[in-house]
């Protein structure tokens, strides 16, 4: 048996405790764990960047991880625990809408509300539902607990709103979903969706009133400081600089509209 | 046998090698340990925010757990390396008062001095004691060295002076002692000194001067923007906005006061 | 046998998902290897600090331990990937010069390019070779796959120009090659080369146009914020301020000038 994988996704930070508690209260439930961070620093309460961010990863793990994604402005309040069962994974979260982007690409074949109260701590702070609700429950999991033993079905759950690109005649209109560390503007508008659109014909690509002269294929092809197109490592078009930042030098970020045109 | 758990705690950043180096050590030391990062990330020098990030984690993590805090201003001065044994836990740190406020919670049964060069590695440099002299102890510890084979007892060790809250009349003042990722301002207040002055009455609650309306129990009960108080994750009376961060909102910081005030 | 330890060097940030995926990916080859971040924030696209960070923490790694150093600015160009054996570890990196320094202390005994398709993930992307060609060959290392079945012996590798100290007549000239997060200025001066110049005569210590007073052995042995100089952790001359930064202090960053006159 290897040792089971949970992966944490937060809007945690790295400074403060708060991480490391939530797997100190893991490694008391299930020792042999292996802890994986995928990140801890989406933005304070961002949750669609959360969903992107652990929708972009999660295929990568290993069949049997568990995932832990905790960024949930509503805690304490009424918004329940859900964990889900992908086939190839479980995850636990909040029923916020931050599993949207993982479960559109990979349907549940179970959702279960968190209500089993001896798989939380015994006292659950309306604070930190990760530490004392989440964080014990994908242990659990870790552990060997079939999710039905979690609580009872938990029907619907939230949907997020994840901007989608459209094409109308000769547009397709898409947006920057997010801007990574090198500051490449990653837009939701996929290598499908591009490749069936722009037919044999040539194109016009503009990040805002930008005109992005070229699709390369590598950042180094492009020229040094070049504003380029590319297809990024999850087949999504992004706007990049050449070892510089396309969001400093185009001053773009979120939502920032990429369109592309039929000549 | 679990495998031994040593979480990490320094104002080391992660920028640097600094935070992997020290785990290099400990694996070359202790192959089949668990290694946890509580936080690298307190600010430098600054042994009374890492005094209590550690006494706000400890108590989650598995009995036999190992603590490494290394927030050594003096690294290479006279002052002394020594690990404690809290029964529970061990902790190996530099005598400046960065446990106190673990062993003010769980007392120490025994504390020694690392004085014995074989548990340090051949060379020990005046600048990186935590690569040398303290990771070494904790991997050794963690791998079964007793504490007393460490060195000799360490006698009375330094406490850190860490702000209390006064009561005075129908004054309770206490102050802020950290702010968090999320901007809420985490007082000295606990929720039994709160719950203990308030009696039945009325009460005003200040941060600095600015009145706070009311005391909710979830972030999300406060309006959008409201700034609300509330007992955080450690039980402690935090100042919040719901959704938004109470430091930059109200500007301020660690040591504001925080007063409440029986009408 | 120990489990295998692969320690990570990248310049992807952590707020991103790309260092977690990289993770998830050796996890899938080889679940019981142990995982060590030295660091992802190296610069992005700096190639000279991350063979810095990485020359001056190998060396406190187990013997066998894995490296998987991947700072890349040229990701999916013709750039190689190569993988080289320096008896006691095994590195993994983009054949841009990234592995200089450490293989200037230790010499590799072998270097391969990594051409084995078998050893990547069947599908490569030309902007994330980290996630589909390097950690997988790390990973496959770590599981006990031979380096030459990775590829072919890769000749000649790229080299960095490492910037050396030099030596005329009275003067020994170094510059800053590292700030680290305490804002020590880390010289390229090494202890055996400094004490080979300085002989028993007097001497001044510069940084820019600074003078520095004297050369102390540890942080705290300077008064509070006088400039020194010392002999850090990796034996090398810094700059530093007790208790605070050098950098801001004297506007120094890397690059920067030090200079030793013999009197």
């Amino acid at each position: 048996m290897p040792r089971p994988v949970v992966a944490l996704l937060t809007d945690f930070g790295t400074r403060d405790h708060y991480a490391g508690t939530m797997k100190a209260v893991i490694l008391g439930i299930c020792p042999d764990v292996t802890l994986v961070d995928i990140t801890h620093d989406i933005p304070p309460h961002d949750v669609l960047t959360a969903a992107l961010e652990l929708a972009a990863s999660y295929k990568y793990f290993p069949a049997g991880a568990i995932f832990l994604a905790v960024v949930d402005p509503g805690v304490g309040s009424a918004r329940r625990g859900i964990a889900a069962d992908t086939g190839d994974h479980r995850l636990v979260a909040p029923d916020n809408g931050v599993l949207t982007a993982v479960l559109r690409e990979s349907p549940a074949r179970r959702v279960v509300e968190l209500t089993e109260r001896r798989y939380a701590r015994p006292t659950v702070s309306r604070t930190f539902e990760g530490r004392d609700r989440f964080a014990p429950a994908a242990a659990w999991i870790a552990k060997g607990v079939d999710l039905s033993a979690l609580g009872r079905s938990a029907g619907s759950i939230q949907q997020l709103s994840i901007p989608l690109p459209s094409v109308t005649d000769d547009l397709l209109a898409g947006e920057v979903l997010r801007v990574d560390r090198f500051g490449n503007l990653v837009t939701n508008i996929d290598r499908k969706l591009f490749e069936r659109f722009i037919h044999s014909d040539g194109i016009e690509i503009s990040a805002a009133t930008h005109r992005i002269a070229r699709v390369v294929t590598t950042y180094a092809e492009a020229a040094a400081n070049e504003v380029c197109a590319l297809f990024g490592s999850s087949d999504h078009l992004e706007i990049a600089v050449n070892a510089g930042s396309a969001s400093d030098r185009l001053n773009l970020s979120r939502g920032a509209p990429v369109t592309i045109r039929r000549k």
